[in-house]
């Protein structure tokens, strides 16, 4: 129960001792293909560019922007957190002309601060975050929506960090005119860490296929794993027949729950959760419209030594819980509702161990 | 039985559905603690910047290059296969002025023209592959050692592209002198695609930590994952404790053995399947000194219409075999003796159904 990775379902579980399959067999092929189109809903897109990276949610985001951003790029990206922050390393590190737009960790997000920074700094490339993990704020589909408006009437492409929301909440992708999003297997997926599902958008895509120089980085090049994703199956790295196997079973239970029964189920568990922490005197740190239900930020009371009630839960209790970050340090717990752990049962348990391990009021 | 992945070790398999770990557990950490040290002598290593990288052996590849080179750093590359070529194409991208030296495919290794290239090039990185997957040529200990020579002599870091070495035949990275070596987890290992084992000397390692810049790849920078493999645990990524656990299994069978009683029992396996393909008119395809167990390259006979045998192989007899890459394609079968893979009765069914497969001469 921390902010990821959440537990494996057990289906996924049970398919990872199956004998390796080669990154070039027809069997393996046949797996891509069904996984592109069960995650493209998933993400809320169309797009045939819908793949996996063979890395973590991080291997995704850099794979992104390594592919989006050229030297020289004018690049916005706003940080709230403790992502945005990397979103603005990596994109420093490709060599942008980058403007960072700040907003205080947990706060909503500066939507206003984006499109005048969009509107006077002309990127080529907006980057932000849609579910911020370290701090439990996600950014509504409205304003996603007026950020990808802002973007694209400057020329701009928009990126989105979905490493937290995919699969845990809506996203809509075509809809909301975001033009390349990532995410991971670990977190609303209920698979094991490995791999990053991404999305591009043919206007992305087109951005990607003009670059002046090829990305510096060969192992997360788009115009080279297209071609292994593709019917010509050109041979790029050796993709793993057991993380592939796994994500596969896990979106099919997924999909035979029904993505928006998914999403519905994971609303309800958090209110259970948000509530019982409330009644502990957790309250959330974060303003309702901007909540998630994945990630819940509680406040520790005044003075509280919280890492030694964190530390007694895991090895005590058996339940991880995460630590506030950046300046929410021994301010808040991160409290995760991630894949196969978003459970009554679970939330149960935790406020019951909570209860139990608080100093009284 | 193709040029990777081999099969895993049941050991390994049976292991993989254990629920997941966190990524900042201490039973994450100590596993982590357990991996180093149990890859330490596979690598021939006592470094102890040797850890592994949460993607496949080309994300390992990419760990090294990103890290040792900087924009106009002078490197030398030698290329006799595919994966030289991929060394090249990386180097070539991190802005580095390139010297290539290239060698016939499959043709033992232009040691003399790498020591002149590494004499007049003068560059700050050497970069070569030890067991070249494309080719099954192996470059030997006594001709690595003298390439590492002419590098310090240089002033150059030399790396090595051990994917296919590590695990399967002797790498001594301490005694030849290399400062780099990568590798991955699906050959020699025996387990699962998904992570790169790599590991720096300290030469390695001041040339990174002297950069003037920063690399381009957030997610490979050694310097972070230094910090998260250290005693600090500072977050970097979220590694797969799936695959974690999984390496680590195999690595302790692998220990078990004996690393020396593995070696030598893969070259029994191996010389019982050259012994065999050259009965059945399939001589070895590299000269004796220069070939490697873990990957029997075999010459074709002329106009043989190779593709729909393979194909039967595969999806009849269930057993994978290589094709040629490059200008070998169609010359050559690679077969592979890989992890688990590796064992007579392997050999066996492979050369029972070529021999039924195979044109009668």
């Amino acid at each position: 129960m921390g902010p990821g990775p959440g537990a494996m379902h057990p289906r996924v579980a049970a398919v990872l001792g199956t004998p390796l399959i080669g990154h070039l067999d027809p069997v393996m092929g046949a797996l891509m293909d069904s996984t592109r189109e069960l995650l493209k809903p998933l993400f809320g897109t169309r797009s045939s560019m819908t793949l996996t990276i063979s890395a973590t949610g991080g291997g995704g985001r850099e794979a992104v922007l390594t592919n989006l951003i050229e030297p020289g790029d004018r690049v916005v990206v706003e940080v709230r957190g403790y992502f945005g922050g990397r979103l603005a390393e990596c994109a420093k590190r490709l060599g942008a002309d980058l403007r960072i737009v700040e907003g205080e960790w947990g706060a909503p997000p500066p939507i206003q601060g984006l499109v005048d920074a969009i509107e006077s700094h002309r990127p080529a490339v907006v980057a932000v975050v849609h579910a911020e993990t370290s701090t439990g704020a996600i950014v509504r589909p409205e304003e996603l929506k007026s950020l990808a408006d802002a973007a694209h009437g400057a020329g701009a492409v928009i990126a989105a960090d979905c490493v937290t929301s995919v699969g845990s909440v809506p996203l809509r992708t075509d809809a909301w005119g975001l033009d390349a999003a990532f995410g991971c297997s670990q977190k609303g997926l209920a698979c094991p860490p490995g791999l990053a599902p991404i999305t591009l958008s043919d206007r992305a895509l087109a951005k990607v296929r003009a670059r002046r120089t090829p990305p510096p980085s060969v192992y997360f090049d788009l115009t080279l794993l297209e071609q292994y994703w593709g019917p010509s199956r050109v041979y790029h790295h050796t993709a793993s027949s057991t993380l592939a196997l796994a994500l596969h079973t896990a979106l099919e239970v997924i999909h035979e729950e029904g993505i928006e029964a998914r999403w519905a189920r994971l609303e309800k568990v958090a209110k259970r959760l948000v509530d019982g922490c409330a009644a502990l005197g957790l309250p959330h740190l974060v303003a309702r419209p901007h909540r998630m239900p994945m990630v819940t930020p509680v406040r520790l009371p005044e003075g509280l030594d919280e890492a030694p009630i964190r530390r007694a839960l895991l090895l005590e209790d058996g339940i991880e819980i995460g630590a506030g970050l950046g300046p929410l340090a021994g301010k808040i717990w991160r409290i995760g509702l991630m894949g196969d752990s978003a459970r009554d049962e679970n939330v149960d348990a935790l406020l019951t161990a909570l209860e139990r391990r608080l100093p009284r009021r």
